[in-house]
């Protein structure tokens, strides 16, 4: 990205799943707005869990707002996908010089990169061949502290304007929910095998009919030092760098012997 | 999957993303109902582009459908991610042998896998360590002709309960809308890098604000011959490996060297 060297500012395109309003995203904004020329185009409502979806059988709602000082910011009816691909088509008329999600209020750490709708904005500016970083501090609460997750948000998104990494790069970014003085800095790791073991809390209506609430416990079955949940729980910033191509390549190698047999 | 060849009958979970009243679902319970118990969880309206969401915000219903003759049947209010966990959760009370998502009405060949919700629900399948195939006709019309595509489900399962590849193995499977005479047989393949380029449908309300369709063309950017692509554009029937691990290692190899300095 040597535009970042030139005279002519890089654009940086914002969203989240949160939706506009969440602090999350203005801690964002705050980061990052002196690198650049900052874009929202952000979900008008929650959106978490969403993973990739995209919205198909009905039409799209983008209204501008007036609610980060100085800045050009848009609601979007969509999911975080959604906002990354109208804010290409139809407010930037351009690719970004790099696209941010986030900053999430809880973790997008391990299996939920699938799940995420921050991530998942990340990944498709990738997939649009934009460099992208989600942000994600441990921390679900409205009053969340993010002076810790700024602070490397900044670090972070600095050095990735000047360099040239990959303009496929998609980074899953998480920080600890700890006083930043404790942060021992950037761990770049791969994703844990952990996961929540679902269980369906079973309710009965006030007509007798059943419904069923997700819920469930994490679990982690990967014990290596390598991964982004242990990076967490040892006060590091994980670092996943996330990619699209989802072919399995050593089942690959398997299948090719064996399936090949049954034509 | 050694329990195909003791008396007791392997358990098929069938799920897809167009919903439970499509041509597609009742194709796929056809090809497979003699290979073994066959139970549907599917969403009670199409799901098409869901992704791997879950249903967060609000809870999901469940009810018992008779639709497919002697089989045990249930529509969801949920995704088709929604669907697995439930079923495996609430329904059979026990991991399904193999979980099977489709027939789709239409591609999701390449990056497609991402958006698709009939992919997603596999893939979910597999993470729960349950094999898992998602199978696609590359036809979107409800009057679609899966005479092909079941021949091969079938081929295709009967071989999976007998062979014990991996717990986590998913296949994207899809295969051409040709007839089935014309089919040359199953290729193993990796994704493409192959992609809709957005373009949105801009339009005006009755009421004068602007509103947005979805739309784009399809664009090949892998010119391989070893893609799914070029394998459904020959007739081949296409299977990808599929996995959940989204690492990128190649780049974190780099980024381990280069991030780390800046702590």
């Amino acid at each position: 990205m040597s535009k970042a060297k030139t005279k002519e500012q890089p654009v940086i395109l914002i969203t989240n799943d949160d939706g506009i309003t969440s602090p999350g995203i203005k801690a964002l904004v705050d980061a990052v707005k002196h690198l650049g020329k900052v874009v929202v185009v952000a979900p008008d409502k929650p959106q978490s869990g969403m993973g990739h979806a995209i919205t198909i059988g009905h039409p799209l709602r983008m209204h501008a707002v007036h609610i980060f000082k100085g800045i050009e910011a848009y609601q979007c009816s969509g999911t975080p996908v959604d906002c990354v691909k109208l804010a290409v088509d139809k407010v930037l008329h351009r690719k970004p010089d790099i696209c941010l999600s986030g900053i999430n209020h809880g973790a997008n750490h391990s299996i939920n990169v699938i799940y995420s709708g921050t991530m998942s904005a990340a990944l498709e500016a990738s997939i649009e061949s934009i460099p992208s970083v989600g942000f994600s501090l441990l921390d679900y609460s409205i009053e969340a502290d993010f002076t810790g997750a700024q602070k490397y948000a900044a670090l972070l998104v600095e050095h990735l304007l000047k360099k040239n990494y990959d303009k496929h790069l998609c980074l899953n970014v998480n920080i600890p929910a700890v006083d930043e003085t404790l942060l021992k800095g950037l761990k770049v790791c791969h994703q844990a095998y952990a996961k929540y073991e679902e269980k369906f809390d079973e309710r009965n209506d006030p007509h007798g009919k059943k419904y069923y609430w997700l819920t469930g416990d994490f679990v982690n079955y990967d014990k290596g030092k390598d991964t982004d949940v242990w990076a967490l729980k040892n006060n590091y910033v994980s670092v996943v760098p996330v990619q699209f191509d989802l072919t399995h390549y050593k089942l690959k190698a398997v299948l090719e012997k064996t399936l090949t047999k049954l034509n």
